[in-house]
């Protein structure tokens, strides 16, 4: 199957009122820069990146631009050895300057690496998460860049680490039976007021969810504490709740806030502040442990995801494949994060449809454990083969593809 | 004076064969997106950001969407509380998930910001330094963002240390005499033949420079020390010589190259593995040292830099005011370098035009020692009033504004 012409759209959705909104993203539409690899069939090849709308026409010409390798290009020949397309294209000499491997060509080069993979799972008419499975470790390794991990993770450690989880894959694959359990992330939109906080949170729980997000990073602490402990009440002792501050404290109010808010004993507090400080982060998960700090669905690759690793920065890691340089970086960063004992929870930047396929290759063929993956229902009329989810767990997707293909 | 409306050029030179080549950006052209804001008087405010060609058109782009919000503004209203704009303009709810502080937008930010200083300047009839040391040390921590640095640099400290060097500053305006030092970093760039770097050589002895740069990080690392040796050779003890990587090397590599380069006794290598890298900076600094690292050139942000510091992982600080926010990051980065005692040498995306500017108030202002500043004389045919270099030395610019204005 041959790529014989690249499409690219800029698609952009408006979200009722609230919907989507935290301490920092106040306004948000969502949108995808897309890149569709038509072929020499009827099968098209399509790779997301997300945005909030604003800019997303300057990723799409990014997509053009990195793109235009990739015509002619027979697809089981360019994933083969897809390690050193990736670096090429993430590499190139005068297009990097604008990075290199973060911001607006990064994304792009996020939506053009999906694209290779959904076409890639297609053209062999298997979902995402089959076709990682059907590969044998030294070929998915052949797929990732290791560059810049000699010293944490090389080609052959990286290889043991997938051999070394062949023989007891059978223990995980009971996943395939039960789905892959989902946390439900919009209880608790910024903007929402207190009352629709409570319905949505008992709404969440009649639909089988026992996990669920709140967002904080109010000016006022005293506004996250009193919602923090509404939904601790409305939920129960048992309910699963994750904090949300989207980078909005800086150190000394990350931990002031997140101290007052370990009275309702949190799973997780997410992005307490910038996305780029590994040291703030540091400082912040050794001093409110035992609780935990997730962050990752601003770090643009896998150097400073290294960075973070290394600091134990992050208890858990929440690498988004439509935010690092796609597919590719994201099970680049997982095999580390394995290697390195930290859970990959990620952040869905594509509603969970691709990371469906991924969180179910990170656990049997990884080990990786069987956490939640976020889920989050706003986009669900625009998708083909929107993500189902059933008595709170996501339904193992069994069309061939990534589930990206957008309606028209 | 009122900014009236807002012109953006995608500016685009080429260059000699091998020149500005490095181990990385083996092929480049030399750009700049260029903000230009017209006033209801003649006088217009030039912002430059750098690029090496490919894509300048996406920082226009992003350019055209950041400065809207500065159409119909006072220039001193506008200035007065600047930082607070700055901010404004950085955390723009939408365009910042396209970064934050990194990349396309963030490059755009930079071109934005430094037409609003050189407007400035140029409407108080003042070259740049003059207008940076005229203002009080309040006015001046006005202009800068000083969020995610309260634990390092809080508003009282950066005026405080702004003040303290108040009393001591005629002890440093020696420098208006004599000039800033320069180094050509021309010499060795990564594509020239030996003979070339020879020959450059003795060309920038001739020419009073006792400090020049070599480029490595080839593949052969035999090719590296042959050269460093030759110029070594070339230049005599007396000679400063920096070595610079561009990233190349993953750190074993550094590691082992280093050890062999450190026989020329550079006085320090640059950028030796990936910019993003604080961990692999701090392990190489460590085990290198006597001898120095420097970095900074494609740090994006003011706390990606707050990481290098508080890791020691860089000894040179090369923060380029044409890669992060503009004239004001550029500045807070300065003032939390000279906090921690990490000297500031720019990296000159702008050829020295706006830098000349900047290490002049650096060192009478904030007290950085006087080192030297780069020297990269290839775009000088384009710019109205070039850097002029005499003897080795920077002449203090006179003209009103930041010596930014390129000829149509």
């Amino acid at each position: 199957m041959y790529i014989t012409s690249i499409e690219i759209r800029d698609q952009r959705f408006d979200l009722p009122d609230g919907v989507g909104s935290d301490a920092t993203h106040t306004t948000p539409k969502y949108a995808y820069a897309v890149c569709c690899l038509r072929t020499d069939s009827p099968v098209t090849g399509i790779g997301l990146a997300f945005t909030l709308g604003a800019g997303t026409d300057l990723v799409c010409k990014a997509i053009e631009y990195i793109s235009v390798a990739l015509k002619g290009r027979e697809i089981e020949e360019l994933m083969a050895d897809f390690g050193n397309e990736y670096r090429r294209m993430a590499d190139s000499p005068s297009l990097r300057w604008l990075g290199p491997h973060k911001g607006v060509i990064h994304l792009a080069l996020a939506a053009v690496v999906n694209a290779c993979y959904d076409l890639w799972a297609k053209s062999r008419q298997v979902p995402l998460w089959q076709l990682l499975l059907d590969l044998t470790p030294a070929q998915l390794v052949n797929t990732l860049d290791l560059s810049y991990f000699e010293e944490v993770l090389t080609r052959d450690q990286a290889i043991a680490l997938l051999e070394k989880h062949l023989p007891t894959r059978e223990e995980r694959t009971g996943v395939l039976s039960t789905g892959y359990k989902g946390y439900d992330t919009s209880v608790g939109w910024f903007n929402y007021p207190d009352e629709k906080i409570v319905l949505n949170t008992r709404k969440a729980m009649d639909n089988g969810f026992n996990a669920m997000k709140l967002k904080v990073g109010s000016d006022d602490p005293g506004r996250d504490i009193r919602r923090a402990a509404l939904i601790r009440q409305t939920a129960g002792d048992a309910a699963t709740i994750m904090l949300d501050a989207n980078q909005k404290w800086n150190l000394p109010q990350a931990l002031y806030v997140c101290e007052k808010l370990g009275d309702i004993n949190p799973f997780w507090i997410e992005e307490p502040t910038h996305p780029d400080d590994v040291i703030g982060h540091q400082a912040i998960a050794r001093a409110i442990a035992p609780f935990k700090v997730a962050t990752g669905e601003h770090i643009p690759n896998k150097v400073i995801f290294k960075n973070f690793l290394q600091a134990k920065a992050m208890d858990f890691c929440q690498v988004d494949a439509v935010r690092v340089g796609g597919v590719s970086e994201f099970l680049t960063i997982s095999l580390l994060s394995r290697q390195m004992g930290v859970p990959v929870v990620p952040h869905v930047g594509d509603m969970g449809q691709i990371h469906q396929h991924l969180v179910l290759f990170n656990h049997i063929g990884m080990g990786h454990e069987h956490l939640f993956l976020e889920h989050i229902p706003h986009l669900r009329p625009y998708f083909v083969h929107p993500a189902e989810i059933t008595g709170g767990y996501y339904q193992v997707p069994q069309v061939p593809g990534s589930s990206s293909d957008l309606k028209d």
